[in-house]
């Protein structure tokens, strides 16, 4: 496994393979990995003859008071674990090397689909998210790119862009990864107190309780009130409960496949999740 | 030369070029070709070993008050200068083809360099043009791009997103091809009557003496003066005449290079032209 830190020298990794028309994967990350980021390169090596990481806390995706300065930074464990699953290349560019030092003028931003759910709480989130994404899309140039299920609107602004641009590869999302109670993993769980962290899986207990409840004819009104009260009682400050179809409009009733979503604090660490919930006729 | 009207069709004819590792040169043009572009063919060929024409007239980047359905659509002409020149690939795809029937959720945006010149006067084309130019460059994926230099504020743009984009291909400006007379070639020429092309010259003429005026001294404020003066007289409505750095930054004084750029109007037909004047020290 090799560690790029420059894009020369990712380009330079990947010409061989480049020019042997070896299917490249890709999967970006703000490292500090644990097991769902694994899953993403473990898929990637199923289908991909060579898996690039990218390592890069993005600081245009955080807003001004968010957790940019202290989010985690570790390169080392993160490349212990990479070279474990068969990670091909890490790449871990500084902010200077993928920014540079000529003013940014350029924006990419998806409208509609980034109005709510996160991005009524995060301004200018996924134009950051975008454009990086954009940006590292170029960079790679890959045949395939991984992301996880977690972040479901990501994803679905990802997709977007990538159909609304022609970029040129397919994305692949990969289902969620959780602890055994049920807790989705991320990287924000590590912010979480040992008290937090076993209220935390109550957001997943919602979701499945409400699946439960869809299935058996509860309306989806009572449903998402239903897991407001639930998280709430536990001790989250919520940020939002809804339900959305899969392409992340809004819907009224359960009359067709539904993705509900949390957002929640705890304490000041922000946990999201969402399950996936099928209507069959 | 072959023509593709399809995505996937060109994707096929260039797949062979790209598997032997060819160099691809692409010219992005709306069509009703003239001399102009046809030297940006002429350039394409001295370095690219397949050269990539698309001709599109991409509705995104006109106003709603301005000239698209009248743009004229002329391909059969089109293909039989470009045959003549040596393209290989004309890339002609319909409307629906490039956006699809889902509606478009993605916009780029390029700040500041799109604030003013055609910017002020058209607002939403210079995002219009950001959106088509990426679409483009995602679907050829071509080594170079070629670009007249007489819509140099558009060369800018462009330039500027392919930076902070990472696009991996290497953008290239083309002087502007002048009729005898000087006036730059445009598609738009065509809508002049006789009284209108013979004065439109004047636009040329006004740059010329402007740098004229700017090596032998006279103040940088009073030569776009004069030159506003020189158009209104000859029966211009001018838009605007300005100068600015060769990164289109506001400059004040004929210290440094500097480029003059006038937009005016003979009825309803809006021409654009500019000059780069050199500051010898």
């Amino acid at each position: 496994m090799k560690t790029e830190t420059t894009i020369q020298g990712l380009s330079a990794s990947l010409s061989p393979a480049r020019s042997a028309r070896k299917i490249i994967g890709f999967v970006p990350t703000m490292g500090n990995l644990h097991e769902g980021h694994l899953n993403l390169v473990r898929e990637a090596k199923k289908i991909c003859d060579v898996v690039v990481v990218s390592i890069f806390v993005n600081p245009i995706q955080f807003g001004p008071n968010e957790d940019f300065d202290s989010y985690p930074r570790t390169l080392e464990q993160d490349s212990h674990l990479l070279a474990d699953v068969g990670c091909d290349i890490i790449f871990a560019p500084s902010v200077e090397q993928m920014y540079g030092n000529k003013p940014r003028l350029t924006n990419i931003s998806v409208s509609d689909i980034t109005n709510d759910l996160c991005g009524l709480q995060r301004p200018g989130h996924f134009d950051g998210v975008a454009v990086v994404v954009t940006k590292l899309f170029n960079i790679v140039q890959p045949n395939y790119a991984f992301f996880g299920e977690k972040d479901y609107q990501q994803l679905a602004v990802i997709r977007q862009f990538v159909r609304d641009l022609n970029i040129p590869l397919e994305v692949i999302g990969v289902p969620i990864t959780r602890a055994k109670d049920g807790l989705a993993l991320s990287s924000r769980n590590g912010y979480l107190s040992a008290e937090h962290r076993a209220i935390a899986p109550t957001i997943y207990q919602s979701l499945t309780a409400a699946e439960q409840q869809l299935h058996s004819g509860v309306s989806l009104a009572e449903v998402l009130e239903n897991m407001k009260q639930k998280l709430t009682q536990a001790g989250f400050i919520v940020d939002y409960v809804e339900a959305r179809t899969p392409e992340l409009q809004k819907i009224e009733a359960f009359d067709q496949d539904v993705v509900l979503f949390v957002a929640a604090k705890l304490g000041k660490t922000r946990l999201i999740d969402n399950l996936q919930v099928k209507h069959t006729a």
